[in-house]
C-alpha cells in the first residue's frame, strides 16, 4: 500500500507522521515548535525526510498559506509564518515527489474522502480556530481559483469598518467567526479587555447568562456567513471543523440557515476526520 | 451549422430568436409581454416552436428562476413569475431537445464563450438590473450546486436586519447592489420616498453632488460584495452586466477591489455579449 510522509506546518507547530493511501495514520505523530527562521523550518523538514522518506512514496505537506495550482509552492505571505516562507523550494528537500496543499483545503479533502462530507459533490468546510479557514469542494474537486488562493473566508459582515481583521482589511467573516472573534465579542459586550475566549466558554458551561449571550452572538455571526455561502454554492453540506466548532450548536445552526435560504436546504455537520485531517487530506491528494 | 430556437423568459418580457452554434443571432428578435398564466406562457412558447422548430436542432430556454442539474425544469419559486411556473413540462412543447438554464447562468456562459470572460477558467458574473443575478464559472463549467440553484447573490451585507430583500430575507447583497437598491439608497439619503432610480442617474449626469454621493454609496456596496466573492473564488475576472452596469466606474471598482484582497488581483470588466446574452449562452449550452 502506498504511503506519504505527511507534515502539517502551522504558525506555532509542525506535525509529522505517515499516512497510507486509505487515509490511515500508520506511525507516531511527531511534533515540533515552528522555527522562527526559514533555515530552521527546512531543518525540521529535512531531518524528518531523512529519517522516514524510505518508508514513503511521496512527501505530503499541509501548510498555512495559499498553495499554487501545481501544488509545489506557497504563494504570497501567510501572516503566521516567517517572512520569506513562500520562497522555500520544498521539492529540493527530497528526491520523492513533494506535494503541498493549503491546510484548510487539505482538511476539507479529508472530510470529503473519509469524513463528514463523504459522498457530497459540493461542500463547504469552515475551520473555526484562532482564525477561520475555508475549503470548498465542487464537483468532487477542490476549488482553487486562478492562483490557488480560493476559499478565503474574507467576505465582509459590515460594509462600514467596525472591526479590523487579522488580514489588515475590515469586518471579514473571519474576524466575526473565529476564536479571536469570540474574545472580541466578549470584550465589546462586557467592556472588558482582559476577558479571554476561555472565560466565555467556561462561563457558558456554568450557565452564566451573559456568557451564553456572547456565545450566541458569535454563533449568530457564523450563521449569517453560512447563509451567504449556502446561497452562493448550494452545497450538499457545510462542515464545521477546528477547535471552536465543538462550541457551536450544529442542529440550531442547521435550522436557522435552512429557514432563510434562496437555495435548497443544506446539511450542517461537525467534522469527523480528526485533528490530523490536514495531514490525511494532503496525503490522499499526494498519493492519488 | 447547428442552430437553437432560443427564448429568454423574464418576469415582464419573453424574447425569442434563433442562435447558431457560434453564438450568432441569425433571426429577428421576437418580443412578448410575459402572460400572467401558465397556459398563456405555454401558448407563447408553443406558437414560436410551431413556427420555427423546423429551423432548429434544439429549443434553448434562458429563464428566471433556478434550473435543475439536468436542465429540464425550473425548481422552486421564481418570485417574478406566475405561481406554478416550475410545474411546466417544457420538453412536452417540442419533439426537439428542450434545454433550460437560469438566465444569469446562461448570460455568464455567453460572456465566457464569446464575451468579456473568454479564456477565464474561473469567473464571476453579476447582472445588475432590477435585481441582481449571478453566474459563476469554475474550471470551465457553470457552478450549479447540488440542486442547480447556486450563484444566488444573497449573502448578507449586514447581520442585523436593516433592509428587507425581495427574497424575503434581510440585507442580501442583491438589495444593496440592484437598481432597486439605488432607489432605496436615494430614499434613505434624501428622506424622500418619491425619488426614482432614473432621478438619481439623471442627477449624476447633471453633476448634482447629492446624486453623485448616492451613486457612490451604491457602487461602494457593490465593491464590498465583489471583494468577498474575489476572496472566495480567486477569479480571473468579475464581469458586470445588466442595465445598471453602465453606471458603474469599472476602473475605480477594480482598483478598490484589488487594494483590499487576501487573494491575488482580479480583473473587473463590463459584459460585452449584449442584451441577448442569455439566449446566446443557453443556445451554446444546448448545442454543445
Amino acid at each position: 500500500m502506498k504511503k506519504a510522509l505527511a507534515f502539517d506546518i502551522g504558525g506555532t507547530k509542525i506535525y509529522s507522521t505517515i499516512v497510507d493511501e486509505t487515509g490511515k495514520i500508520v506511525a507516531n505523530i511527531d511534533k515540533f515548535s515552528t522555527p522562527k527562521t526559514i533555515d530552521g523550518i527546512k531543518k525540521v523538514l529535512r531531518e524528518q525526510i531523512t529519517k522516514f522518506e524510505n518508508k514513503a512514496d511521496a512527501i505530503a505537506i499541509a501548510t498555512a498559506g495559499a498553495v499554487n495550482n501545481s501544488n509545489t509552492a506557497v504563494i504570497g505571505s501567510t501572516g503566521n509564518l516567517v517572512q520569506g516562507y513562500s520562497s522555500i523550494d520544498f521539492q529540493s528537500l527530497s528526491s520523492k515527489k513533494v506535494f503541498l496543499e493549503n491546510d484548510a483545503n487539505a482538511a476539507a479533502w479529508a472530510e470529503y474522502k473519509i469524513g463528514a462530507s463523504r459522498g457530497s459533490s459540493v461542500s463547504v468546510m469552515l475551520t473555526l480556530g484562532t482564525g477561520v479557514g475555508g475549503g470548498i469542494i465542487i464537483n468532487d474537486k477542490l476549488l482553487k481559483g486562478k492562483s490557488g488562493a480560493a476559499g478565503e473566508m474574507h467576505f465582509k459582515m459590515y460594509p462600514d469598518k467596525r472591526r479590523q481583521c487579522t488580514c489588515g482589511s475590515w469586518d471579514c467573516f473571519e474576524i466575526y467567526a473565529s476564536g479571536t472573534a469570540l474574545k472580541l465579542d466578549a470584550e465589546e459586550m462586557l467592556n472588558n479587555k482582559e476577558i479571554t475566549t476561555y472565560d466565555v466558554i467556561d462561563g457558558v458551561k456554568q450557565g452564566n447568562k451573559k456568557m451564553i449571550d456572547i456565545l450566541n452572538k458569535w454563533q449568530n455571526d457564523i450563521i449569517i456567513g453560512i447563509k451567504g455561502l449556502a446561497n452562493i454554492f448550494d452545497p450538499d453540506c457545510v462542515v464545521l471543523s477546528g477547535s471552536m466548532a465543538q462550541f457551536t450548536d450544529i442542529k440550531y445552526i442547521e435550522a436557522e440557515v435552512n429557514s432563510d435560504l434562496v437555495t435548497t436546504p443544506t446539511s450542517i455537520r461537525l467534522a469527523t476526520a480528526g485533528n490530523y485531517a490536514g495531514m490525511i487530506g494532503v496525503s490522499l491528494l499526494a498519493l492519488a
